[in-house]
C-alpha cells in the first residue's frame, strides 16, 4: 500500500516542478473535463487524499476552500500539511484493514459501507485517474507530460 | 491484486458499453494526447497488459498490429482472448511473488531489473492513467464520462 502512496507523491511532485516553468495564468486557464483547471487539479487531488484518510480515522475532514488556495506556492503548501498527516497512516497500514468497515454518509442520509481497502484503493485510483488527465492538457499547452511509469522509480526492490 | 484488476475491467467494460452509442468516425478520430485515439486507447491498454503478463511468465509477447484492430467489435475480441491468458496469473498472485526479479531488455541492450510487484502496479496505474485520458476526451465529445470510482463497486466486502 505504502508503495502506491510512494508513487503517487512523486509523480505529484514531478508534476509540481513541471508546472514552475508555466506562467501562473496557464495554471488556472479554465479546460475541458476533469476540475477545469491544472492549478485546481491538484488541490482536489491532495484534499481528497487527506479527507478520507480523516475519515477513515475518525477525524474531522472539512473540505479547504480552493477560494484560498489560488496559487501554485498556497496547493504546495497545503499538500505538504496534509501529507504530513497522511503518511504516518499508510506508514502504518497492515493486511489486517482490508475489510475493516468504514460507514460513509451518502446523499439519500443512509451511510454505505465500505472496506478500508476499498477506500485506500479509491484515494490512489483517484490520484492517477486525474494525473491522467493533465497528461492531456499538458499536450494540448504543448509540453511533454510527466511520465507516469510505476517501474523505474525503485518503489519495490527486487530480490537479486 | 486481484481486486485491482477486476477494478480495471470493470471500467473497461463499461468504457467499451460507452463506446457502442458513438459513431465509429468518433472511435478513431485522432485527440490531442495519449494514444491519439479512444480506439488505439483501449487497444494499447490491452495490449500493455498482456504483453507484461506474458513477459513475466517467460511467454512470447510480440505485440499486436493496430493496424488489425480497426473496429470496436475487433479490439473487444482481442481483449477477450488477452483477459483469458491474464485472469489465471492474476488469480494465483500471491505475496512471495512481490520481490521476485524481473530482467527487461532496455535501449541500451542492457537488462532492467524490476519486481514483478512493480510491473503488477504498473500495468494497474498505465490503464487507470490512460482512462483519465478518455474522460477528457469525452467531455470533449460532450458525452458524461464513464466513473473512475473504486468505489461502491463491491470488489472487497467489508467485514461486518
Amino acid at each position: 500500500m505504502e508503495a502506491w502512496f510512494r508513487y503517487n507523491w512523486m509523480v505529484r511532485d514531478q508534476w509540481y516542478q513541471w508546472c514552475e516553468e508555466l506562467p501562473h495564468e496557464e495554471l488556472i486557464r479554465q479546460r475541458t473535463g476533469g476540475t477545469g483547471s491544472l492549478l485546481k487539479t491538484f488541490f482536489h487531488i491532495a484534499d481528497v487524499e487527506w479527507s478520507w484518510i480523516q475519515q477513515l480515522q475518525g477525524k474531522p475532514d472539512e473540505l479547504e476552500d480552493y477560494e484560498q488556495y489560488q496559487t501554485l506556492e498556497r496547493v504546495k503548501e497545503l499538500d505538504r500539511r496534509f501529507r504530513a498527516e497522511v503518511e504516518p497512516f499508510v506508514k502504518e497500514w497492515e493486511e489486517s484493514m482490508e475489510t475493516r468497515p468504514h460507514y460513509s454518509g451518502n446523499a439519500e442520509g443512509d451511510a454505505d459501507i465500505y472496506s478500508w481497502g476499498e477506500v485506500m484503493r479509491h484515494i490512489i485510483a483517484h490520484e492517477i485517474h486525474h494525473i491522467g488527465q493533465l497528461s492531456v492538457w499538458a499536450r494540448e499547452i504543448g509540453k511533454p507530460p510527466v511520465s507516469a511509469n510505476f517501474i523505474g522509480k525503485g518503489l519495490i526492490k527486487p530480490r537479486v
